[in-house]
């Protein structure tokens, strides 16, 4: 639909009416107006086609996922999402494409009250930019660097499924185009379910947490680097999906839950006396929550089976 | 550099110590955290290689350009820029191209004591995302909706010489990659200087504001959109660079200044009595500032010369 002007492409698939108070000013001037008061959560996410997913994906996963990888950077900091903003080039304009697209992206926003405030459509090679803004009530924040020590080192939900999709090459799944048909390991690549409920009920109860988005190995290292210290995962703990097992073997399908991303689990530390808690954030959150291991002085991320150190080759995901 | 990771990455080039006692966390964790009460402004641009700038133009002038645009939105708000995030999406790693970008956008952002806040790098078609965040202390916005009939039409340095270096085949400019040694029609779309100081000047005396990206005749229009009300510029008092006329001649130096995007001048209007004000904001804020017309009650924008209309194809840019 050549001739049709930024305007009336945000308007069209991307304008929903706001109930939110603070939304001052929405979608439409040179910036969005918001009120707010205490401490803030920003973030920000870039998916290009052909890197971060199959150009091929359906557009209700990439919508979908654009707004997920965010809400699960928001839900490692135990903050509430609030608002986020759309930066999206494409190549041309594809009006069953953007419905789609749409759909997928406010349909998540829609269930965790999130609205979209702004936006920018340019055209390009497909890469989709989200920014997302949320609040912390009590200024308390979860961050990367606040484990010790003797920590138990938690993990939500389970691991490796996502990746397990990659490497069988089912991650695009362009026939499966509606969430709520869509199964298996695949679904978890195309449709990640951001643990926001999680990561703020243990806001004031874990001391550290991430979300796995590059792999377990890499993220919690970064955890280990920000906390100072190092950590010990047991492997015979992993949480694995049977899917994922009866896809790949026990064999393969650890290695993808320690090295593959996408996931997007919260893997968090939390003192010892702080189980019982850790127990009620993932029951009051309807989320299944394992202990993998625990956070020790020496420095480096060790795997172990049976009290046994084993080599692991770090392979998570690299940015270049 | 194969293996260097997002983090190294934006740790190595986009880091700088802030001394914002705002950011309670800057770069590094899942999302930035930032301590604020009032109302924001928030806005989103994009800029795609081959879309908005060539694909040749010298990393400076991107990341020069990336913030600028946005600060450019925040100028016609009237808002303070305070905050950005970065998204930056590149092919590979080119640390003399990484550190000339960075040295373009963060030399404007220090000019505006303007922090960034946080990022992501990935891999793919060069696009440059920036989210600002800026404060509008007492809650009061300039926006596109306040103008009304009767009110005098303004637009601030003068218009045309970006587009003129575009279709002069000049925008890019390879050699000149120091803004200070940059200069002439083409200075113009490598570096434009968002007009952030005349913003935050008029915000309590303009009725109504947009900052010019897409052509006037264009951006005009949304301003008499979403003012409910028409304008009429009187084309004898453009303001038109000397330059601009001795390169392009006195009729096509008024069409670039009124359908050329990338000038990112604000063109505002405001009540007659204002007029004084008006002066004194331009004065304050050292910017120079021209009466171009005046909004009318019916709809349209309309050029006029020596007092008859005239008509003007509106040939703005458009997104797709």
């Amino acid at each position: 639909m050549p001739g049709l002007g930024e305007f009336e492409l945000i308007e069209r698939f991307f304008t929903r009416e706001s109930d939110d108070p603070a939304v001052a000013l929405g979608v439409g001037d040179d910036a969005a107006l918001i009120d707010v008061t205490g401490r803030l959560a920003v973030a920000v996410d870039t998916l290009v086609a052909g890197t971060h997913f199959p150009a091929s994906s359906p557009a209700r996963s990439i919508g979908h996922r654009a707004l997920a990888v965010n809400l699960s950077d928001l839900a490692a900091m135990g903050s509430v999402p609030r608002w986020f903003t759309l930066a999206l080039t494409i190549p041309s304009i594809d009006e069953r494409w953007l419905d789609e697209f749409a759909g997928g992206l406010l349909g998540l926003a829609d269930r965790y009250s999130t609205a979209l405030i702004g936006g920018d459509t340019t055209r390009g090679p497909l890469t989709v930019t989200v920014q997302v803004i949320g609040e912390l009530p009590d200024r308390i924040a979860l961050t990367r660097g606040g484990g010790r020590p003797g920590d138990d080192l938690y993990i939500s939900g389970t691991l490796g499924d996502a990746a397990a999709a990659i490497a069988l090459g089912s991650a695009d799944g362009a026939a499966a185009t509606d969430v709520s048909a869509d199964e298996g390991l695949s679904k978890r690549f195309r449709f990640p379910e951001p643990r926001v409920e999680l990561g703020i009920a243990l806001r004031t109860t874990a001391s550290a947490a991430i979300d796995v988005s590059d792999g377990l190995l890499a993220d919690l290292g970064h955890v280990c680097e920000a906390s100072g210290c190092g950590a010990r995962v047991d492997l015979e703990n992993l949480p694995l999906s049977p899917a994922l097992i009866a896809a790949c073997g026990d064999e393969r399908a650890r290695r993808h839950a320690l090295t593959g991303g996408d996931d997007y689990e919260l893997c968090f530390a939390a003192a010892r006396e702080s189980a019982d808690a850790v127990l009620a954030a993932a029951d009051s959150s309807s989320t299944p929550v394992t202990r993998i291991g625990r956070l020790v002085a020496d420095e480096g991320v060790t795997c172990w089976i049976a009290g046994q150190p084993v080599p692991i080759e770090n392979e998570g995901f690299r940015h270049f």
